[in-house]
């Protein structure tokens, strides 16, 4: 295979513009040019994406029971044989469709643990749908913990342009954010910024720390964590030779970055960067899942049922994040030896509940 | 008088914008349409402002142990004799500058609760000006309702273009949020949005209420407030017959809002809020006080150290402020007799720490 990395593409929720995105990422010359896929879902469903997005598709297949995998293809679909685009509605969460999504992630998560890809790329998933199949899904981190058997949880970052947002903590109760920021949690957070973003190509990215509480506490005032946890854990940062600044008040934060002085902004708790991110039009932004020693990355936007099978999914979001994770995904560790057979272990070992 | 409110205007902090902002209001012929104006300052003071702003202003003065105020008078100037603009530095906080601009709010709250005037507006403080004078001063909210001796705290409000936001909370550590967002809270609210923008000319406000956690809590998964809190509280008011719904995710609500499909939103803690707003704009804003019997407003934004002195201060915020205040003051409670008189007394009143 080439230099460029490979990357296994999950096909996301069946009932909305997953597989017409699928279909029109594959059929895209510049994103081609980024990376090898190993795309993994059904072939009914590709079809039915390709024939919605109107591109011509002609992937070669890799199925159960096939032991070897053609490397010098610029892309191979693996069939998982999982999902017939007749037992799913346009528009409409189910559990046929929750399994195909989940299988595919779980599938490619693997084969990125075992060094078969070097990155994993989805398109959108339904949380509903994903319950449906899954009683106990939480979110994406959870899942990932577990299958690739993680010692800990990575990091969400949330791209748009060039601005990156990460966040300290994420899908917690509101209660919960203040204990859980403490001056090595930030100091871990911004390490993991700084190491991810240089991945990405920035040579030294400069980095803005949101504060946790109004006016970063107004100098104990309004809560002590601002100066007893953030500040200590940004000087702790700057000596290991991280650029950060902060904590600035969390509703100046995103201007001073908006207006280029910083490339990523640290914030402390979900909504303090969503708010923000999405306001400047994160709905075209980049997801990026990092902290697991490979990259995954998914188009900021949702399943968009309400435009699904009419062909209008626009690409721009899922190129953005094809295109972070193969810079990213040229810094991971690659098995060298016995692929095929690693991928034909892995799709047997899955547990395709029914 | 006339039929207009009769505002109290607060000179602000004499180092930054205020006398330059208050000079070009006083000479603005659409302002002074709006209402009839109380100043309180220093003469000297307003004359540096308005040798700034490149304006000519001729106010008739009332000074300590004079009796009768002329009421005729589109505006008056009430001497307070509180600084010599030699006294103070452009662009650096003072104890003499934050002397000065809290004994004029100090008059011009007990003004308005007395009902000699119907409303109160200022130009920005510079809160360490503020804390140099007065070295437990903590907010607006907490001296107003010291000097108007009310029974419980006001609440905020930030106005942009057409746009109100509301919060539950405010000046509190985000460790303390949780707790305070209670049915009653949210609900009370919800009561006090609804009735401050039904007085500003909103036949009927369409709020929309933002979630406390992540996802709205996610059905419970990301904490319990917005399921056992916040959505009885949104039923409670729709009851009553205020138009409002959510608990929405707090990170898409002022999209809807912004595409105008809410006039309002109401948030749960401060940084939700002022996050979204400044974003969007909110330095070009109003800040509205409401819950004492009287509005209370000021443009958004601080008191611009970096431009004193230079008559570049803009005054769309500050006409902005006195077009809110002076609508909302049109249904205050006047006192209708003795107004020179408890003038006179309040002035003797006040307490001049030199």
């Amino acid at each position: 295979m080439s230099e460029r990395p490979i990357l296994a593409l999950a096909i996301g929720d069946p009932s909305g513009i997953s597989p017409e995105l699928s279909a029109k990422l594959l059929a895209d010359s510049e994103i081609r040019q980024m990376a090898q896929f190993l795309v993994i879902g059904d072939p009914r469903i590709l079809a039915a994406g390709a024939k919605i997005a109107g591109v011509h598709l002609d992937l070669p297949l890799w199925r159960r029971g096939q032991n070897a995998l053609d490397t010098s293809a610029d892309a191979v679909l693996v069939d998982l044989e999982t999902l017939d685009p007749n037992d799913v509605v346009l528009g409409e969460s189910s559990y046929a469709g929750g399994r195909f999504a989940y299988l595919n992630f779980q599938a490619a998560l693997r084969l990125a643990a075992a060094g078969v890809v070097d990155g994993v790329t989805f398109t959108p998933f339904n949380k509903y749908a994903m319950r449906l199949y899954d009683r106990g899904y939480v979110d994406e981190i959870e899942v990932i913990t577990r299958e690739t058997a993680a010692d800990k949880n990575g990091r969400e970052f949330n791209i748009l342009d060039k601005l990156w947002n990460a966040r300290v903590t994420s899908h917690v109760p509101l209660s919960g954010v203040a204990e859980r920021i403490t001056r090595q949690a930030v100091l871990d957070g911004l390490r993991l910024t700084n190491t991810c973003m240089k991945g990405a190509g920035f040579a030294q990215p400069r980095i803005a720390v949101a504060a946790l509480n109004p006016h970063a506490g107004d100098g104990g005032n309004f809560g002590h964590e601002d100066d007893e946890e953030i500040t200590p854990a940004v000087a702790d940062a700057k000596a290991e030779g991280i650029v950060c600044d902060g904590p600035f008040p969390s509703d100046t934060v995103f201007l001073r970055a908006r207006r280029g002085d910083y490339d990523a902004v640290q914030t402390m708790y979900h909504d303090q960067g969503q708010i923000a991110m999405k306001l400047m039009g994160f709905e075209s932004g980049v997801t990026l899942i990092a902290g697991y020693g490979f990259p995954i990355c998914t188009p900021a936007h949702g399943t968009a049922y309400d435009i699904a099978g009419k062909g209008q999914a626009n690409l721009g979001a899922t190129r953005e994040a094809i295109r972070v994770a193969s810079r990213l995904a040229e810094t991971t560790s690659r098995a060298t030896t016995d692929r095929a057979a690693r991928l034909r272990d892995i799709v047997e070992g899955l547990e395709f509940k029914s």
